[in-house]
This record gives structure tokens, C-alpha cells and sequence, in this order.
């Protein structure tokens, strides 16, 4: 299994292979892998690395040693669902699959494999389901990253924007840097510049300036986690873009598979919030700004609630409010 | 004249002695001195650097001299209404000024010296005037630096914060780092923390969180230049912050001192908003994140209109709106 390290980018692209379940955790923890649908790719991919059918007696031995690497895979980061929702489906597949152990390994990476082709295709969805939305000359704004780096090929928050260019569309995208791992300046403005789309890179303190110029037409972002009632959980920084958006009266659109669907969650406050490590906030990339020791707080995500979402994009189509019901039957 | 380098805190204290009048136009320039009322007393001290009256013939040469330096000064920066304040203030001297060159250099040096010791009692009173707004177990939130560092001694926006702690009153503030150029945790997030007020610092796209959380009380800002109508240009964030506070229903307090405000503005659409370098927003303390050459928009300050501001705290009293009659009162 490789993974592109995506804290280096965009200076340096670098493969790593990964070659222990650890390795992968930690790939998972530090984000060189990050994006809800990719860390749910990754973590299926995951259970498998470095497991040799051979070095085990027999059917029951594998499958309980896959079953701890998806206990202790889960724990690599709390707030997406995706990466508990892809070792989910590892887990009904393992105890469906077969009677040794190399076609135990076979079956569970016949699942990976339809796991990360599954979400191909729901990112064309999304694409054609959001086309609709981007209009020639729009200045749209994002946050963070919810791009082809995020998931595979077109990305989710970013699908329609791709399509929209392929289909000969302009327009131009203002990107929020989103502090404090910079997701924004380091990958979102990267792919989209690559792939040819006008950029404009902003702080994230700047989006209230953009949209007071009357600049911003439309916001899109990705989520890591929807509650059953439409609450929105992303990265830290999506709330206040949201009350920005309220009161300027600009539509905001959140990107989302139903695999980032949680029935289970009857709002957004019962989602846990990850808090990261105080030093992200201290500096970048080594360099400190702050004194050293100062208090940090550092919540890695943010819940937006239904009532500020003025859609919610799916591959089965765009949800309007009241969400509840739509997300229900969705996940059926 | 010694000016201490802001633009290496909190890692190192170095004080430059600035030796002519273009390294006094720089360092206002690259901001190793700023703050809008700090910016003024520079630019008046400034004036006399390096001026030695024997270089002239007559008093008429040296008040071109001066008057020629002050034009200059006057361009390093265009939002905060100080420098100009200031250095008008210089000119009115200049023109009463005495008969030979070295009486101008030292009636203008006591008029800078007067400015200087002006400042500090205007913000001992703003510390007086805001005291009250200062709860015990309060939590309070602030964006880029009015404080030590901005001004003399206790600055504008802290002053009351610090004249509280100096009571015994206990509270908490979060510090917005402030993006691009990091004044919350390099300067406030500093001088908080060495005077033993209890800080957390944060990264700016989390003061909706915080705020949602139900974690702050109070939001207090210094400001660049008030309108005449009340709008209020401030650093770069603080229009957005405005917005949260109204969302939240939270208090939004702008401690401003006189020599702020500025009549001649009608409305804060009339303020010219400095446009900054580009490599401040591709990258971090130095170390780029962005791709090269992308597309940067780098506003230094925002204007949050008048609407939105709870109170402006002047040195002779806070104002509530409507803020127009009281503003030309003031300033009478």
C-alpha cells in the first residue's frame, strides 16, 4: 500500500509505503492521509498491509487479528465517521468471508477494492448532482480541503467545480489557507491551480472582507460527519464561514457522501471534536510564532448547525431543509 | 531614536537604533513598529533623526527639511489615522516654530516628547474609562495587539485588562493569532502572559467555536481609524468577529483614543484599505506553504460598521450609538 504524504506537499511529493498497521495509524493521525472519504479508503487498505495469510493457523486466527486492527485503527482520529464507517463494511465482509485464511485476505481485499471504487463513482455523482450550482463568472469560496486529495479523483466539496471546468465553465474560487495545518494553501489552491481553475488564496480571517466586497457568490465545503438532523460537522473554521454566510445572505453548500451520514447522531452535539496537539497552533512547520508553553486550545473540527446549511449535496441529489427525513431515507 | 524589532517577538528582543528617516519609513513599513497610536509617536520622533540643525542655513531650510520628511513618513502606511494625526500635529508646531534651526529641532522634539507623554495618559484613561466593562471569571476575547506593544505602557484595547488584573480581578482571554503576520500570538498572546494574565491563544477561524461553546463574555479590539458615522477600520478579522459577536449576542467593545477618530471620513467605505505583500499569505513565519506565485488577496484591515460595534471606549468615556453627534463632540 502507498500513501502520498500530504504534509509535504505542495513543496515535495513523496510516496511512502506503508508497511505496518502502525504506520498507518500514525499516516492516519499525523494526516498525511486526511479527508473523510480517503481515511476511510486508507483504513479498509489498512487492515491488510503486512498480513501474510501464511503466518496464520487458521480462519479464526486472522480474523481475530484483523478485528484488532480495526479496534485500534478506529482510535487513529474520532471525528470523521467515514473511517469507522468504511472498517464497518471490513468488518460485516470478515465475518462473511470464506474458510482459510488467504481467502479470508482475498475477500476483505475484494471490499477495500469495491470501497475505493464505490467512491469514484460517488464523487461523479456529486459532480453531476452540484453541476447545476456553478454558474459562469461565480466567485465561490472554500475551506480546507475537500478535493481530490481528500478522496479520489474529482474530491467531494470540489467534484462540481471539476466538472464545471471540464464542461468549459469559468469561474473563479477564493481558497481559506485554514490554519492551523494550512489544508487550503498547501493542497486546495495546489490542485486547483494545477488543474487550471483561477485561484485566490485568503487567511482565513479575510473571507467577512471578500464577502462585505460583495466577492463571494457561493460556499462550498466538504463534512466529516452529518448528524441524523443535518448538523454538520468540518473543519475547524466551516461555523463561522457559515454565520458569515447568514448574514450576508450568500448560500453555503455542504459536500457530502452518505457515507458521512451519522443516523446515529441525533444533532451535532453528540459528535466528539478531536483536539489536536497545542504546538499546531504555537507554529508551522516547526517554526514557532507563540511563547513557548502557552496555553492553545486546538479543536480540529467544528459542528454547523442544520438551520445555517442551505443545502446538502449528496451523490443522490441536492437536500434541502428539513434534512431529517431525506437523511433517513438515504441511508436506507 | 531606539525602536524595539516587533517583527522578531517573542523570540527575541532586539532593539534597533534607527539612524535616518527612510530606516524610520521602513520600520513602520514592515511593521517592527505598529499599532496605530505607537505608529504616530514614531513617525514624530521620526521627524528629528539624524537632523542636525549646524547642516542648515536659515530656519526656512530646515522647516523644508521637515516638512519634506513628514510628507514622506506619512506614505509608509495609509489605514491608521494616527500617522497622520501625528505628524499633523508636528507640522502645526513646525509653523509656529522660532527663529533658528536649532529652536525648530527642539520645539518640535518637545512636541514629540508631548505626544509621547499625551499617549500614556490617554490610555491610563481608556484602563479607567473600560474598567468597569472587566467582570471577575469573565472570558474575553481580542485580535491582533492594542496593547504594551501598540502604544506606551498599558495600550488601548488591554488597558482595561490590565488596570483589572492590577485590581485583583481575575479573568481569561483568548488571543486570535491573527493571521498573516501573527501580532495575537507573538505580541498579545507575549505581553498578556509575562504580565500573569491567564491566556489561551487560538487560531483565528476558531473564535466561532469558542464562541459557540459559550466560552467567551466580552470581545474587546483597538482600532486604525473610526469614522465619523462610528464604522471602524480595524486589522484584518475584525469584521468577522463583529459578525460573530452579533450572532452570538455577544458584547463588542473598540477601545479607540481620540486621536483615532476621523472626521473627515463620513462612513468607513471612504477608509483606504492597505494592501499588503503576498508572501505574507503564501506562507508562515518564513516558511512558505502556498504554491509559488498563487493568487493572493491580503487586506490588512477590515471595516465593521458602525451597527455592529456594542461601545467605543475613548479616553473621555464610552460611547454608545448612535455614535455620530458623540464622536464630533469629542473631538471638539
Amino acid at each position: 500500500m502507498l500513501l502520498l504524504d500530504q504534509t509535504r506537499l505542495p513543496h515535495e511529493i513523496k510516496i511512502e509505503p506503508q508497511k505496518s498497521v502502525t504506520q498507518v495509524w500514525e499516516s492516519i493521525r499525523q494526516l498525511k492521509v486526511r479527508g473523510a472519504p480517503a481515511i476511510g479508503i486508507a483504513a479498509a487498505y489498512g487492515l491488510l498491509v503486512d498480513l501474510d495469510p501464511a503466518a496464520f493457523a487458521d480462519r479464526d486466527a486472522i480474523v481475530q487479528e484483523i478485528a484488532n486492527r480495526a479496534e485500534y485503527l478506529e482510535t487513529a482520529r474520532p471525528t470523521a465517521v467515514n473511517l469507522a464507517w468504511a472498517l464497518n463494511r471490513m468488518r460485516n465482509r470478515l465475518h462473511q468471508s470464506a474458510s482459510n485464511p488467504a481467502s479470508v485476505r482475498a475477500s476483505l481485499l475484494q471490499e477495500a477494492r469495491l470501497i475505493h471504487a464505490e467512491d469514484r463513482q460517488i464523487c461523479q455523482a456529486i459532480a453531476e448532482q452540484g453541476l447545476h450550482l456553478i454558474k459562469p463568472g461565480m466567485n465561490i469560496l472554500t475551506h480546507c480541503n475537500a478535493g481530490a486529495l481528500a478522496v479520489s479523483e474529482l474530491g467531494t466539496a470540489l467534484a462540481p467545480l471539476y466538472l464545471a471546468r471540464k464542461k468549459g465553465i469559468s469561474f473563479h474560487v477564493y481558497v481559506d489557507e485554514t490554519r492551523p495545518l494550512l489544508q487550503g494553501s498547501r493542497l486546495t489552491a495546489w490542485e486547483l491551480d494545477q488543474s487550471g481553475i483561477d485561484v485566490t488564496l485568503i487567511c482565513d480571517n479575510m473571507a467577512a472582507y471578500v464577502m462585505s466586497q460583495g466577492k463571494v457568490d457561493l460556499i462550498i465545503t466538504g463534512t466529516d460527519r452529518v448528524a441524523a438532523n443535518g448538523d454538520v460537522a468540518n473543519k475547524i473554521g466551516t461555523l463561522g464561514l457559515a454565520i458569515l454566510a447568514r448574514h450576508f445572505k450568500l448560500p453555503l453548500y455542504i459536500a457530502c457522501p452518505s457515507s458521512s451520514i451519522d443516523l446515529d447522531m441525533q444533532t451535532g452535539e453528540e459528535i466528539e471534536i478531536e483536539q489536536r496537539d497545542p504546538d499546531e497552533v504555537r507554529g508551522f512547520a516547526g517554526v514557532r510564532a507563540a511563547p513557548e508553553n502557552i496555553n492553545v486550545l486546538n479543536p480540529a473540527f467544528d459542528v454547523t448547525p442544520a438551520n445555517l446549511v442551505t443545502g446538502i449535496l449528496t451523490e443522490k441529489g441536492l437536500l434541502t431543509p428539513p434534512y431529517g427525513p431525506q437523511l433517513a431515507d438515504l441511508c436506507k
